[in-house]
């Protein structure tokens, strides 16, 4: 649907998790970046060669791609003046803000003029059901974090990738725009109105055979204030059969709420596991998927070991360390 | 804001129960009914005077409220006579259906001509930020069920009617189009876009003084898989200080979903009381709120001397006893 490869505009990300969306198509579909266009402050860097779009088209690139996710998604002036250039040179652009592409006049008159398309990738393109809570055939598996932004969708990723490469029926199911650029389908779960947040992720994860693992992408946490809505939908539309933990260990307080501390692995386990058996009581809890990336290799090696002692289950960061340990987890159980 | 007082349109109810919000005006606010208007067939009574568009409006009737649910999600043309001539009339129109009235190209444009507003009620009509889970001043209490439509609204509306009767200052805050109808003002939560519902309930309930209490209309239940991420929302932006249980004792599965069991008052309590604390860590369980509709007097008032030994907080059913016990419990706190 949306045009590859891509260059990632990552604007004036003011660090680099703001720029995930850019750093999960840079990590999950490489070969989807030429480059990456950034615009002077910007704090993220993905690694990528540094295009202008003249550049960018140069390299083979089809869609600029907003590798930005700002917190209310807002599109400035400064960023307007670079996206109504992409559409002149040739680009289609594809985003996952909540401002649309669409609802700028500019943008939608340049796509207009040049022939050229904007993908709003954050827009539910289909009206879902009110969830009914039937059993579904097939396995499914959720991550739920001690916070938002700590690893789920890698989480995800890493497993559903670890288990096509075994050669066993796995699908990763995507439920944010990162997911959705990546995968080219999914369900922007944030932007679907609330009464069918249950149902999207009903029917995001349908009927399958009984050995096929659908991998969901986590969102939010139960313990973020703001989301935490979102994060109940999917675990009661999902209907998991296994939960990851999911945990980043050095921070300090839930992201973008410097008042609210976070909960430690086990009150994440005893709050989510009650509730994923309302939807399906033969949940289990298979892992615990933890981000190290902000630490040194032989202090997150101790750090897997303390929670694996701790908590009775495997533990490891996947994207490190291979899915290998939370694969064979959802195999035993 | 809904222009009071009103007419009560009940169109042609099959009965009682598809009059649902006008009963609910007629039981909450009978100061703004001046009368109801019947189609032939009618089902429903509220019990008001019987009055026809012109005799609305020499009782002073500013706007005509829809107050049935329609069949079929159509809004019939029998129906569409009457709303048209109530809009030449010189009434506002206001609905929580489904299918909306600016949807209709004849109601739409008979509004234009004479200068009138259609309120759809079920729709948001502003822009609701993010959640930023901030403490604020004032007291709020939320009713939590073990089941949906299980009497939180009555809830919510016994106990702000008893605070205002004993000088207290309340507010009922409505979640729903019925709630919303009633007092003219709220957020239709379930319409709400996913990432925003926390925001909605935290700008429907701001900073206030320090003895103000907001009765915020329950939704769903944590254990409806369909709505639960209603209900995580309002736990969470809602910070209540306080939580109500509510339930209906002869209940046999959740509502729509014949195979879920129901939960114990205990399972909500120890699920809901976590994750109340997450938000507002001083917020407590106060009482029991059971609808003992379908109970004689006798059995209501064991079942609540039962939950109340059981549970050791009040339990009171507030529409049949008066919400007096709960009221107290919450000025205890």
């Amino acid at each position: 649907m949306i045009q590859t490869p891509y260059l990632l505009f990552l604007g004036d990300a003011p660090d680099q998790l703001a720029a995930k969306v850019a750093q999960g198509i840079k990590d999950w579909r490489p070969e989807n970046a030429v480059g990456q266009l950034r615009l002077p402050g910007c704090g993220a860097d993905m690694g990528l060669t540094d295009m202008n779009l003249q550049e960018g088209l140069a390299a083979g690139a089809k869609t600029l791609v907003i590798g930005v996710a700002n917190r209310g998604g807002v599109i400035s002036d400064e960023w307007k003046k670079v996206l109504v250039a992409a559409l002149e040179a040739g680009y289609d652009l594809a985003a996952g803000l909540h401002n649309l592409l669409r609802d700028e006049d500019e943008l939608q008159a340049a796509a207009k003029i040049h022939g050229r398309t904007l993908h709003d990738v954050r827009v539910p393109s289909v009206a879902y059901p009110i969830a009914n809570g039937q059993k579904r055939s097939g396995k499914r598996v959720l991550a739920v974090g001690t916070d938002c932004s700590c690893g789920k969708m890698y989480t995800a990723m890493s497993m559903d990738a670890e288990m096509r490469e075994r050669g066993l029926k796995s699908t990763f199911r995507a439920t944010g725009q990162t997911g959705i650029l990546i995968t080219g389908r999914g369900v922007p779960l944030d932007a679907v109105i609330a009464d069918f947040m249950a149902g999207a992720v009903e029917a995001l994860t349908p009927d399958n055979d009984e050995d096929h693992w659908d991998h969901i992408e986590g969102q939010g946490s139960l313990f973020h204030v703001s989301y935490s809505g979102v994060t109940m939908a999917l675990i009661h539309g999902g209907q998991p059969d296994a939960l990851i933990l999911a945990h980043e260990p050095t921070r300090t307080h839930m992201r973008g709420l410097p008042h609210y501390g976070l909960p430690s692995l086990e009150q994440l386990r005893d709050t989510a596991f009650p509730l994923a058996r309302v939807a399906n009581p033969a949940c289990q809890v298979a892992g615990v998927s933890v981000n190290t990336k902000a630490l040194g290799e032989e202090d997150a090696r101790k750090c897997l070991e303390e929670i694996e002692a701790r908590m009775g289950i495997p533990a490891t960061d996947p994207f490190r360390f291979g899915a290998g340990a939370l694969v064979d987890a959802l195999i035993a159980l």
